[in-house]
Order: structure tokens, then C-alpha cells, then sequence
């Protein structure tokens, strides 16, 4: 802990390898953040590179859904998104954590403006949907933050004060522990939680004899058996490092990052460029890949593979039994969002929600209200932000039946949905062809069998992106791994040593 | 609480009063966010207003400090900011609940553009200076919230499953609540609290091989022993109903809002125009006021007062009693905050730091990171926010002794301050001449005595102000103030009983 505080802070990171690429052409699968950092480091080391991208657009996941966007689905037809200009919602990362220095470096380094995404926001509603006495009811995440404080503390106190417990602390410090539980739970003199007004009032305070009333806390047994402390409800996302505050977004679409990038390597990029085979050769690598011309084949002395697993398992190749293994092998999460414009910002106007998340046990998971036109007239939510079981059903929705299941349970939460509602647009990340999951999930065992196989390059192949990090999900895998792999590549190809240390987070 | 979850909530709250205020004429003194708003209401009656300001600028206590912003105190002869263009701090009120729905009302009225202020930041630092274990040492807040749910959860679980609590729950409750407990505080499979990655790395997980090296946990004994737990850190701030994430400022600087507010008044005002007697007369009301140009008398059919109470000492009237002794005694904040300007934002490149609120236990108390201009070159801390004795002492001080009692406090926390430090600006409140202290302070006795006697108009004089409501402090107090004294003073113009109800939030 000492050290981690009293060490001086690394510096906000520039990449600066020594030597020339000059006369290697480096062949990049995959125009994602990943294989586009890649071949903005090489370029800048002199490497001639071209990056292949099956989609007609760079960014892979990290991408915006406006006005014109395209996608379709393994079994659902082409959809075009119809919202109104300046409206977006993202598909997929919406979130920066502050402490992903790579990600923030290149926000920097690239001029792409960040504001905050409002992740924390006690006003946003837990709705258990037909479970125990709070079923089909709203309730204000404060409200059960601060009564679950207020009863764990005024129980903990309890035990404290009675001796009930060996705290193996001195009598000074477990009274200091309890006056820190009265703070903490918002007890009253006695240490018995009632209600305090962090939980919110009946009545506002206002002007003259408005003092303000409070109402009544929910009851434990009450937020129990409606479930509200269950997974389900991930009521301790907020806890988790990645989701702490302060977080960022792009401004204007996450995919903005992808557009930076895109303009640093636009000479090397061959957009709608669908990579069919991946051959090792007794020197450098042939990739075959086809386009609107036809099939093509073209060599290089390295290639940077980031086609996620999924993807790579419909490419012929050359491969090792334990690469092969892996790319059959790594579990994808399953997962899914909606896109719902609105024509009038009623969760900010009626419900004063800005921004931050609901949560709710229904197949709908989350709902996320938009963190930028605060204010403004009309905004996009997103309907559902859902996983795995609940991700596969909704997948195999048409786009129709995933805008009225959206509407339906939404407007459960939000009668306003009916009156408001104008477009859709959904995303089934496992359904989408150049993706076919949203991200890889390891569990410890996989992470020394398939993971390992996926850290030494194969041949003359490395691999990259968030599968080939522990940062997998988030875009600071894609730049981890760009940086990680271009330090392997260029320290083979000009023959020094080079270790690449995580930058990361502290 | 159902009823408050199940009521449609209030509308944005338009300010629709009936009938004309033709031919009367209404003195209010102060050009603070309740003077100007009262005057832009009244307005739109059809009322003449006269507003009078002794600043040479409008809003207050709203107020942005910003390059050539100028201000003498009491002992302090007069300083002048030297800040770059484009950076500003806020002198006074810096956050915006989102549930102050009158605030966002006017922002939205206005067109005053809103931003996130980033008010929970689990980046920012503890710091305790000479006490304890942790003296003198910066932990991040990430590291005591995390080890105290561990350890609060881990003792409670122990308590619930070992059955030497009364909880009053079933047996299958309280499993329920230990479950909660184990993900609450981040506990193992055996319930006990070691670390989690909640607290932060010692060494990011990053790409390849990088898995991230958790740090110890600090000890319970250590956190209470150096005070972190003590009321000095503030540490349950943000479970407070006003703290609560979502919080705004306004872009540009909180005094947008006055200025936003001044152009809809701007013929009614009088700057510099220093009020020195408030006398009743059989009809209406006499103000003497005095300014460059000498002393001048003006008539009207009402006067609304908004001056805080410390000053009004300084003016004759002719008022009760009752008035003349809330007055006197209305305790004020004594309060202060100093600007510093750094050329180069290193709590954001080398510290991670964006936005949010460092604690101390020093004369600091907290120092504010900007929530706006991220990532960018130069930026103010408030280098100090504190209050009560502590502010006293500081407000004794000269502009220079302040800003080198910040740098030398500051410097313990952030060692980059000497290299990078460029200019302060410091401003304690109660030494200001216009407003001679923070905000009222009232005990629930005096809310019975002097509260009670300022709500009722003395003859043709009404109180309005943060100090007539219940959200003193608050921009809010000031809206909800100016409406409720609107409406009492247009119900007894134009002779019809209008109550006021309070818009608040919920």
C-alpha cells in the first residue's frame, strides 16, 4: 500500500521505440482499436503495413450508432438507423475508466475531446419485476443504498456495543467504530436507523415553512425478498474498479477514438477486405482475402492478427493444435443493446435522471440514460444492456420484436415510452458476423491453456486485442495489446530486446 | 415511500401567476441570484423594478473568479485575479444537485449550458497529517471505502452467521443478507475480508503476462488510529441527499447563471449602489442608498430585501423587534476557498486525478480538482475549501500569507505544486463587505424565533434569500425564496390569495 501511494506516478505514456522498420511490411488483420494502433506505432517506427478490414467501416466494437449506421445480423436482414442528427447511443464500449492510462493517452495524443459518463447516480430506479413486496414498484437506487446502509450499520453497531463480537480491536478504537457506523448508516442518537435524507424526501424542502419531509425507509425483509440484493441487480457495480468514478466518454460517440486513428493510418486500411486464410510460410506470411473484386493474396514478413477468436475460427490457417484449440475454444460473452430515441427527455424532465443506470431483473438488465445534451430536447437511451442467457433470447429476436420487448418492460419503469417513443436500433454483438461475441471470458484454467497459447506469436503471427490482455472487454485491451505486440514485433524485426511494461493503473 | 415512487412527478416547474402588476413599483435590494430572479419574475407581471447592487457586479455569492475579477475585503486591501483566459474557479457555489429542480429550471429557462461536476472521485486522496499509522501518507479513497466495507462486512457476516444478533429476519433472510454482505464488502468464500481489485493495483493488469499485483489491505486499526473515520474527512459526504451524484455546473463558470439572469433585468438595475437605510412609511416603503454620485431616496409600493443578514446590521430601518433581533443573531459560515492556477494539470497526468475532492485533516480541509478542461494544459484547484475555525484563521491571514499556507499544506499532498504553481486568487466570504459570511446557519431553535419572524413581511418589507428557506447554502434557496416572495407579494398587489407550494424535488 506504501508503495503504491508514495512511488512517483508513471508519467502519461508515450511509446518510444528506437530503430527503423524501413522495408518490412507488416500485414494488420482487423481495423479495430487494437489493429489500428498497431499500425499507427508501426508506421511511426517506419514499417510499411497494411491493415485488412472486412467491415466497410473502421472501429470493430467501438462504434456509434447514428443517423445512417448500418448492420446486419447472421439471421436478421440489413437495419439502418434512423435518429435524429446529433443523437447516438454506443453500441459498444460506452465507458472509460480514468485509471486506463493507455486509453487516456491516446485521447491525448490523437486531440479526442472526453467528458464525463455518468455512471454513479443515486436517483436512477432498482425495479424487481414481479418478486416480493416491492414487485412493479420504483425505487430509487438512494433509497436502498442508504437503508441497507443504515441497517447493516445500526446491526453492526449493535454487536459492537454489546461485546458481541471479537473485533480484536481496543475499546478506544471499537467506540470509534461506532461512531463511524452512526455516520456511515445515518443512525440516530440511539444507533437505530429510521430514515435520514439521503434516502430523498416525500416533500421537497423549499422556501418559508417548507422544512421538508421524509418518508418512511423500505423494510430489510421487504428489500430482501423482492431481490433486490441479488445479483441480478449488480448493486455493487459501482464498487468495481473499472466502474468507479470519475469515468469518461468521447465526446460526440466513442467511436470518435476509432476515427482518429482511422486518420493516422487511412493509407494502409483496405476497408470491406474479408480475410479467408492466414498461411505461415518458410519465410514472412500469406494472407488470402476477398473483396468486391474478388479474392486477393498479398505477403508480408509479419502479421498482427486481432480478428477476435470467433472470427478466426471461419479463416482457414496453418496453425499450431494449441492455437486452434483457442480460437475454438475461448468463450464469448453473449450480449446485447438497444438504441430507443425519444422525442422528449422525460427521465430528466419528469423523473430527474441524468444520466447513470437502472436496474431491473427483467430481461431488459439495465437501462442506461445518455450522459451528454443534458437538458436537451430529445436523447436516446439505451433500452437494454443485457448478457449471456438473457442476450441469447433477445438475439434471437427479429429487430422488431427487440424494439417492443424494449418498449414493454421499459414502460414498466417509464410509462412515458408509449407517448415518446420515435426509433430503434439494436445490437446482438454474438449475432453480428465480423465479431460473433462481444468479448472473451476466461476462466482461471483457460487463462494457462488457451490464453498462453495466444501470448507467443505462431510463426509469424501475433495475436491481438482485448482477448490477449486482462483487460478484456474494455479498449484499453486493444491498446495494451497494440503496444505489447509492437514492441514483440519490432524488437524481432530489428533484433533488440525489448520488454514491454503494462502501463495500466494504479 | 410508495407514494413517493408512484406519484407522476412534478413537471418542470414554469412560474404561471395570473393579473398585472401595472403601476407598482418594487425596490429590491441585492442583485444576487434571489434579487434578480424576484426582478425577472415581477417582470413579467408587468411590475416596475428597481434593482439595487452595492458590487459593481450582479450575482452575489454566485460568483466565478476569473482573470481581471477584482475584490477588497474587510482587512485585505483590493486584489485582482491573474488567471489565464479560459480558466476560472468558483468562488461561491460550485455544485448543482440535479434534484434542485428550481436551479435546473432556470439553467433551462435561461439557456444556461450544464456540465457534470464530477463531485465523487474514488481517485482522490486521504490525507492525514501528523496523526496515526497513515501520517502524513496519501491513500486514495478507493482504499479506505473498500477496506472499510470489507472489514464493516466481514465482522457483520460473522455476527449474522454465528447467530449472536437478533436480526429478526429468517433463517433464509439472513443468509440472503450474509450473501449481500460477501458481495457488499467484497469478501472470499470464507467471508473474510483480505483485498480486492476495488482498492486499486500495485501493478495494472495490462497485456500477455500482466495479471496486476493486488497491495495490501490497510488495517482497520491503522485507518481509525490516523482519524480517517473522524468527521474532519468528510468521509460520508457523498451519501448526503445534496452530494449525491448527479451533480452540474454551469459551463463557463456557475456566475452564467446570474449573468444569464442580469441580461432579463438589466434596465431595473443599479450597480454600485450602496443601500444604507430601509424605512416603512404609512404606505410603502423609503430606501436611501448611496453611490459615486452621492445619496439618493427612492419610493416604492414594496421593497424585497435580500441582503444576508450581517450586512442589513450595517443599514437603519425601522423594523420589529422580532426582525431587528434575527437580524442580529442569525449565526453565518465563516468560510473560504483559495484559487491556485498550475501550469500543468499534474494531479490529471500523473496522478489520475479527474475531478472530485481531496480530505485532510489540515487547515486545507479539502482541495476541488476542475470538472472541466480535462485532459488539458494548465487548470485551478481550489486549494482550500474549509470552514468555521478553521476559515476563521485563514480569513485573518493576507492574500500572500494564504496562498503560501495552501502551497505549503498542498505540497504534502501533491509535491508537484512549487514547480508548477502560477497564480492564487483567495476569498473568505465573511470578510467580504457585501456579504460578511458564508451562508445562515440555524439551530432548530433559532428556525422557531428569528426564522419564523423573517418569513413574515415587516410592513412593506419581504425577506427573501438562502436564509429564508431550508436550503440555505444553495443556489436553490435563493430560486425557491424569490418565487415564494413573488407570489406573496403579487397576492397582495393585485389583492388575490395565492399560495406557494414548494417545487423541491423528490
Amino acid at each position: 500500500m506504501l508503495a503504491l501511494n508514495l512511488l512517483p506516478a508513471a508519467p502519461a505514456h508515450a511509446f518510444n521505440l528506437q530503430g527503423s522498420g524501413k522495408g518490412k511490411h507488416i500485414i494488420i488483420l482487423g481495423a479495430g482499436l487494437a489493429g489500428m494502433t498497431s499500425a499507427y506505432e508501426l508506421t511511426k517506427l517506419g514499417y510499411q503495413c497494411t491493415v485488412l478490414e472486412a467491415r466497410t467501416r473502421t472501429g470493430g466494437r467501438c462504434w456509434s450508432i447514428r443517423n445512417g449506421a448500418t448492420a446486419a445480423e447472421t439471421n436478421n436482414p440489413q437495419q439502418t438507423a434512423r435518429f435524429d442528427n446529433g443523437l447516438y447511443f454506443n453500441a459498444g464500449p460506452s465507458r472509460i475508466p480514468h485509471h486506463h492510462q493507455l486509453t487516456m493517452h491516446y485521447c491525448r495524443e490523437l486531440g479526442v475531446p472526453l467528458e464525463v459518463y455518468n455512471n454513479v447516480n443515486e436517483s436512477t430506479y432498482y425495479y424487481a419485476e414481479g418478486k416480493g413486496p416491492l414487485s412493479n414498484k420504483k425505487v430509487r437506487a438512494r433509497e436502498v443504498h442508504n437503508d441497507m446502509r443504515g441497517y447493516m450499520s445500526e446491526l453492526l453497531a449493535k454487536a459492537v456495543d454489546q461485546r458481541k463480537l471479537d473485533t480484536g480491536l481496543t475499546q478506544e478504537d471499537a467506540a470509534k467504530v461506532i461512531e463511524y457506523l452512526r455516520a456511515e448508516g445515518g443512525l440516530d442518537v440511539d444507533k437505530l436507523y429510521k430514515a435520514s435524507a439521503r434516502r430523498g424526501y416525500m416533500e421537497a424542502p423549499g422556501a418559508g415553512t417548507h422544512a421538508g419531509k421524509l418518508g418512511d425507509p423500505l423494510r430489510l425483509a421487504e428489500i430482501i425478498q423482492s431481490g433486490l440484493l441479488d445479483p441480478d441487480f449488480y448493486n455493487v457495480a459501482e464498487y468495481t474498479y473499472e466502474l468507479q468514478m470519475t469515468m469518461f466518454q468521447a465526446v460526440g460517440g466513442m467511436d470518435q477514438i476509432a476515427k482518429a486513428l482511422e486518420k493516422r493510418v487511412v493509407g494502409n486500411l483496405k476497408l470491406g477486405a474479408e480475410v479467408t486464410a492466414i498461411q505461415n510460410q518458410t519465410e514472412g506470411v500469406k494472407i488470402t482475402y476477398k473483396d468486391q473484386k474478388g479474392t486477393h493474396e498479398l505477403t508480408g514478413d509479419l502479421c498482427i492478427c486481432t480478428l477476435p477468436l470467433p472470427v478466426l475460427g471461419n479463416v482457414n490457417h496453418n496453425f499450431s493444435s494449441d492455437v486452434s484449440r483457442a480460437i475454438d475454444f475461448v468463450p464469448y460473452i453473449q450480449t446485447g443493446k438497444i438504441g430507443l430515441q425519444f422525442k422528449r427527455r422525460f427521465w430528466e424532465e419528469d423523473e430527474q435522471i441524468f444520466g447513470g443506470i437502472t436496474h431491473t431483473n427483467n430481461d431488459l438488465t439495465q437501462i442506461f440514460y445518455p450522459s451528454y445534451d443534458y437538458l436537451g430536447k430529445k436523447g436516446i437511451l439505451i433500452g437494454y444492456y443485457n448478457f449471456n442467457e438473457k442476450a441469447k433470447k433477445v438475439g434471437e429476436l427479429t429487430y422488431q420484436e427487440r424494439e417492443k420487448l424494449a418498449l414493454q418492460k421499459g414502460q414498466l419503469i417509464h410509462p412515458q415510452y408509449p407517448k415518446e417513443f420515435e426509433q430503434s436500433f439494436s445490437v446482438s454483438w454474438h449475432k453480428l458476423p465480423h465479431s460473433l461475441g462481444g468479448w472473451a471470458l476466461y476462466n482461471s484454467d483457460e487463462r494457462k491453456t488457451h490464453y498462453a497459447a495466444l501470448l507467443k506469436p505462431e510463426k509469424n503471427v501475433y495475436f491481438a486485442g482485448e482477448h490477449t490482455t486482462y483487460l478484456t472487454a474494455w479498449m484499453a485491451g486493444a491498446f495494451e495489446s497494440a503496444r505489447s505486440v509492437v514492441a514483440s514485433v519490432h524488437g524481432r524485426l530489428s533484433e533488440q530486446r525489448l520488454s514491454y511494461p503494462s502501463v495500466g493503473s494504479n
